[in-house]
C-alpha cells in the first residue's frame, strides 16, 4: 500500500436493469467498471479498483450497498460525492463518500448485509413497479411462508440453495433471520445474514414461493436443506425482485469463516 | 344510442412515459388508442371510443384513471380484465372493469380528482423513482408553500395558471383542497378539485416551489391569482412527477359549471 494513499467508504444505490451485475465483465457494462471510470474521471485520470461488499447478479437493485477504493489523490468527501454523480449513468447514484480507515475493505469488513425480495402477490401487473416487483397472479400463504423461511434460519450448508458454479469455497453460511410479511399488495422476504452463495437468496424465494402457493409443505423446506441438492429446491427467482437494502460494516476485518 | 348496447366504467393505471397523453393524436401513441386498440380486438374487432374523466398530459402517470365506453358485444367484467391486460402495452393496465348505468359517460360524470405533485427534495438524484419525481437539489420550506397553497384554494379565476392554448370555455375552477406536506425525502403537493385547466397543477407546482426556495412570499400567491395572467406565475413544472390518483364519479352527469 502506498505510505500516501487514503481509504475511502462509498454508498452507492442502483437500478440494476441494463447492468451486468456489479463484477467487471468483457461482454458488457457492469456497476463496478462505471463506478471506477467515473472515480477515475474526477482523480484526475488515476486508475482504480473499486471492492464492494459482495458482488451483485445482473438485473438485481441496490438501496445502500458499501463499496471500498484507494487513491493518493486528495479530495473532499462533498467534491466525491458531487463528481462522482456528475459522472456516473443515471441509474447509479452515490448516497454518500467519506475517509475510511487504513486497511478498510469493503469485502472483508462486512458483517452483515439484508436482502429484500419483492413479490407483487395480485391478479393484474403494476405498470409503477415493472421491473422492480416479481408479479404472480395467485395468492400466497404468507403465513406458512413465514414458517417455512424460519427453518432456514441458523447456520447450515446451504448446497441445495446454491447456483451451480458458484466458486465459493464452502457452502456453509449463517443465516441470522428470514422474514416474510404482507406489506400491501406485495409480499416481501427479506434475510439477513454475514454472506451469501451465489443465487441463494433468489433460490430460497423460488423455493418458499413453492409453499406459499401450496406446491410443497412447509417441513419439506427442511428436508431440502438436509439433501444438500440443488435440484431438491424450487427455482431462481428473478433478479428483478432483488434489493440489497442495506450493509453493516465492522471496524476491523471478519474472521476466516 | 344503440337500444342493446351496454355502457362500461373502466379503471386504467399506466407509467406515463413514452405515451403522448390520453388522447388521440396523429404525431404518435397516446394511452386512449391503446386502451381503444386493445378494446376493439377483444370485442371481435368492434371499433369503440374510450372517454377518460379528462385528459392527461404528456409524460403524467395515472394511479387509477376513470374511462368510459359502449359496445353491444357482451363480455363478463373478468373477460374484460383479462383480455385487455393480455393485449395492452406493459405501461398500461386495466385494474377493474364493470357495467356502468346508461349514458354513463367518465368526463361528465366525474365529480372530483386529486392530483399529486411529487418532488423528490434531496442533494442526491435517485435511481429508482427516476421518471416518477421532479429532483429538486435544494431544501424548500414546506410550511411556506403550504401556507401559499391554500391561498388557491376556492373557486377562482385561475387564468393565471392556464396554458396559452388551452382550450377551456372559461378560466374558472374550483380547487377544494391544496394541501403540501413532507413524505420522507419527497414532498408531495395534492390537489383536489371538480376540474383543472391545461397545466393547472403543474403552474401551481411551479410558483409553489418559488416560495418553497424562498424567490417568492407567501402572500405573492394571492397577487398572481388576481392578476389573471399567465406570465405572473411560476414555471410549469414537469409532467413525470404528476400523479392522477383518483377520481370521483356520481350517480348522474354534474351541471355545467
Amino acid at each position: 500500500m502506498d505510505a500516501s494513499a487514503q481509504r475511502w467508504k462509498l454508498t452507492l444505490a442502483w437500478d440494476g436493469a441494463g447492468f451486468l451485475g456489479w463484477q467487471r465483465q468483457p461482454q458488457g457494462l457492469t456497476i463496478q467498471q462505471a463506478v471506477e471510470d467515473a472515480l477515475s474521471r474526477i482523480l484526475g485520470g488515476q486508475a482504480v479498483t473499486v471492492t464492494a461488499s459482495g458482488r451483485t447478479d445482473t438485473g438485481v437493485h441496490a438501496i445502500a450497498q458499501i463499496a471500498s477504493f484507494e487513491t493518493t489523490i486528495r479530495r473532499e468527501p462533498d467534491a466525491v460525492v458531487r463528481g462522482l454523480n456528475a459522472n456516473l449513468p443515471q441509474q447509479i447514484v452515490c448516497l454518500h463518500a467519506e475517509r475510511a480507515p487504513d486497511g478498510f475493505d469493503a469485502r472483508r469488513w462486512t458483517r452483515r448485509k439484508l436482502y429484500r425480495y419483492r413479490i407483487l402477490s395480485r391478479p393484474v401487473r403494476c405498470p409503477h413497479r415493472q421491473g422492480r416487483v416479481w408479479h404472480l397472479r395467485y395468492r400466497l400463504d404468507v403465513a406458512a411462508m413465514a414458517d417455512a423461511a424460519r427453518r432456514l434460519m441458523g447456520s447450515h450448508d446451504f448446497s441445495s440453495f446454491q447456483a451451480s458454479g458458484c466458486s465459493a469455497k464452502h457452502p456453509d453460511r449463517t443465516l441470522e433471520s428470514a422474514r416474510v410479511q404482507q406489506v400491501d399488495d406485495e409480499v416481501h422476504l427479506e434475510f439477513v445474514g454475514n454472506g451469501f452463495l451465489r443465487h441463494q437468496v433468489r433460490i430460497m424465494v423460488g423455493t418458499l414461493v413453492d409453499v406459499g402457493r401450496g406446491r410443497a409443505t412447509v417441513s419439506s423446506v427442511s428436508t431440502i436443506l438436509t439433501a444438500a441438492d440443488r435440484t431438491a429446491a424450487g427455482q431462481t427467482a428473478p433478479a428483478h425482485g432483488l434489493w440489497l437494502v442495506w450493509v453493516e460494516v465492522g471496524d476491523a476485518p471478519r474472521r476466516r469463516q
